[in-house]
């Protein structure tokens, strides 16, 4: 079969033929339909240091997946060929990690990008959202879906900033009221008028940009939530008096999900079919042109990059 | 001036010509221009025990109104006249109990029913709804009411139940994804099959009627919720046992609501266009035809009744 | 071994020599040395309807057990010969279902309680405890494991109430600032005096009991909260207007417990020594008089009735 | 009569006679029985470029007071001479304004100190206590009184760190079981020890030292909550990545507190006597001795300092 190597300890990624693995005991085979790429996939490509510290080629390459199952181990209940699931690993599993795809309520092209979707939902929804002003910093492929997410919780207002065009284009198509361009507009300012003068009563950091994260503190309400998912790298220095104690506010990091919580509300979200994430998908590919795929995160203009195997 | 007047101790309401009061100090004077008509306004037209044991006639009859402010007393800061305003008493009343409708984003046919929607938002928003499975029982105004909210905040199914068709007509077009028709089919049935089986995440119980308390127990999940907002007339028989306790379920008694937080939830939710109860007015009535709105509401197929007042 | 058995489809209970069981893999053999006796063993003794409903003998009866583990089975990992834990079922069980009592931090005689103090914990610490006003409806062993929970949690004011001055001396020992003989106050009246005329703000009923229900009801605050543990027989008429909707009040029903959440909460008060359950133990018998400790149940004075397998 | 006076635009405090203030409409006049004196106190006193930029001398220093009221205005009613009240501002203030004691339950000299012990209980009551491992960070009056407040509400363990060995004697006063000398010992280190190596459920940072903010994030447990209430000068580096994302906690900035709600709470705490701030009034000086007073607060060592005016 098709897959995609890191051969060795440099730059590069390539398309092999490597054999089909088995499902052992407990195990399930699954043929992929398709696969997300993300951040990570582009450090192992670009072999960068945090690559070069964690990984040992040669390697199969690749996570966020959703296909098909072809077969099931000895002691396998529940499952067998022909279930849609998507799951987070590898494409030989324990057939405890896999999750059932409703029947084929939910396509392959939305499984495979449930793991970053359970980000964008586990961040907007361990706050308060109906009725709520909405501020979404950061429009990359998890900004965009927690927008999406937060109009279908009933937030009563929905605004996002990013510094590209297309990235609050795709904002926009998720249903955000309002955009702004933080390299060309007064990110705070706007917030502060979109929201008669009082802020945010939620803010979403998705960035991980410093100047975004002082952006985040200052457009939240008195009293507001802040979420933060987006990543800085290194320290920021923080006026605590004035962006955290004297606007007393709640600041949550949120790291990973509840498991079970977030995969059930997200199953709810989806089949109901209130939020859609399917406009966030700007690029597929075969696995073949997995190095298009790369350049297309590289140019900052995609939302969620996604191979397919047909 | 024209008012609805209960004018001796006897059933019947007529219209009369009143003298047109005066702000005193701390007041404004309204200029009503829609009024809700309730159920309590039946029982004074009926002159029920409940209007024996509380009115003494002649008084002039009504709340859940909104009008314009036509002038104001010495002392009252903040309102001056042609602002429009909701309130829920007099025609003359003290300025600090006025609430003003957004510089009109409001109509004031809307704020004429911010009262009974108060309840329907503090029954609904009481709960957690985004991604829920939501089941209301009862489509009167205020349950019709309820079905909007929780589309509007993010519930992922929405179920209504009423016996009378033409409310559940109603309720569909608030956006209930699923009626039942309670005369005639198998309400608990119908919610655990539109569940999943497991029953809904909430409940909202909005009629009073004790088969459908029973039913509401019977249809929420394990670990859900019941929000109680109509009331029974004395006792209902509880098998506490099976009803709540094994079920580990919550039951909230809604008497009121949270003043300031509910108005504030609601502005968010009528200015962000998120939810429009207009559905639910289903007759205007000019003031003389008192008669008519009433005989509208005792037929038990209108949603909310207001009058006009041009 | 000596074992307590249901030898026949009759009442009575027998003390016997049966064979030592054997763990198997991934199980753990545990050398009982304190076991609880509970209302369900009454009723198994007995033979009462419910327990020719669902018993075959012959049986070993008995739950609620501590002891230390004598051997283990294969492919048991972390536990071994020599801990101490605490169970919920059988004499030889799977080792994931065993509690150990840290250490020898948790005497056995208190393991052996852990079952009933949990349903106690889970029905207090569910609800806002520090600086509260609680009323303890019922002070059988789980009610008075209540007292003293809610008064480690914080409690301000703890009231309790009984029919059976014993049990009233009980919850006294258990920090009870307040107790009320049911069968000869007022217990409505006592509480209003003893919370500033406002009623408590949490209610734990224990005992079932339809009147002590009502009292339950009348006695928590507007806005309060009443916790439901005691299972009544059959239905309660219950006034929903007045007892639940217009006190505005949430009503849980407790089953069971937080698995996970609630043994660690437990954990936290026993080592701590915040919380010490051993004053409601107040009967221990050797495993040969079974019948004494059944009796002492019957008598309704007793507290906890615990056998010692020395 | 006597007053602290600040009074000319210079370092320095002096007593003076002035003319005693007349309760107008609506106001009550209040002979003060004690007041506390804290560290803004000192810094109107040593005139630094805060006190610089906000007063004008020659003003009456001091807030904090509990006495006796001695007459009231025209319009007010509920209080008359007689009762002991606290307040927050002046001596002549509006009867609104003012907090009674109880009838004499809470004596002016803790009266005097509700408005400091009102920040502890918010700060640590806005965090689930019973059961909780809780770390008080810095050892001033209010930590110290937040150790005691944390005790009184069900913390299974309470730790406190201070650099200064007289301030961690009176945290061990008031119920820490563990205190660590942040100047000597290791402060992460010993609360990873003392936890099992979690962490702490909840931190309350009380002194605003970045070094201590850091231990906070540090020491709290992953899911864990840290309530900010010290108040750093200037910026802080924060690895928002390992302090906060990672660890996946939630950062309460503590201002102010719930007004209604935190009085409530206090009395309940102090009516009750599970909670006594006492021993944290380390000195009493007459009024005549404010240097002394001053010096007390400046030496480092200690707890609370009020005024006594007899």
């Amino acid at each position: 079969m098709q897959a995609i190597v890191k051969a060795a300890r440099a730059p590069g990624l390539s398309v092999k033929t490597v054999p089909k693995p088995v499902a052992g005991p407990g195990e399930v085979l699954i043929a992929v339909r398709h696969a997300g790429v993300c951040g990570t996939d582009v450090h192992i490509a670009d072999w960068n240091p945090w690559a070069q510290g964690r990984l040992r080629p040669p390697i199969v390459v690749g996570h966020e997946f959703a296909g098909e199952i072809e077969s099931v181990g000895d002691g396998v209940t529940g499952l067998r060929a022909g279930h849609l699931v998507a799951f987070a690993e590898y494409i030989v599993m324990p057939a405890t990690n896999v999750l059932t795809l409703d029947g084929g309520n939910i396509p392959t092209e939305v499984g495979a990008i449930m793991d970053p979707m359970g980000n964008a939902f586990h961040t907007v929804l361990t706050a308060e959202i109906p009725g709520s002003f909405v501020f979404i910093v950061g429009c990359g492929p998890i900004g965009c879906f927690a927008v999406g997410i937060a109009r279908a919780a009933g937030a009563s207002k929905v605004i996002a900033s990013d510094v590209n065009p297309k990235r609050l284009a795709l904002a926009a198509k998720m249903g955000a009221h309002v955009t702004i361009n933080a390299a060309k507009d007064d990110v705070v300012k706007t917030v502060l008028a979109e929201t008669g003068g009082e802020g945010a009563d939620v803010v979403c950091e998705m960035s991980g940009v410093p100047s975004a994260l002082h952006q985040a503190f200052a457009a939240v309400r008195l009293g507001g939530r802040v979420q933060l998912l987006g990543i800085p790298d290194g320290d920021v220095p923080v006026d605590f008096a004035n962006e955290i104690i004297f606007k007393g506010i709640t600041v949550y990091g949120v790291i990973g999900r509840k498991m079970y919580q977030t995969w059930h509300q997200m199953r709810r979200f989806l089949t109901s079919g209130q939020f859609d994430p399917r406009p966030v998908i700007t690029h597929k590919f075969p696995l073949a042109k997995i190095d298009e795929a790369l350049a297309a995160i590289r140019s900052g203009d995609a939302g969620k990059v996604i191979l397919e195997i047909v």
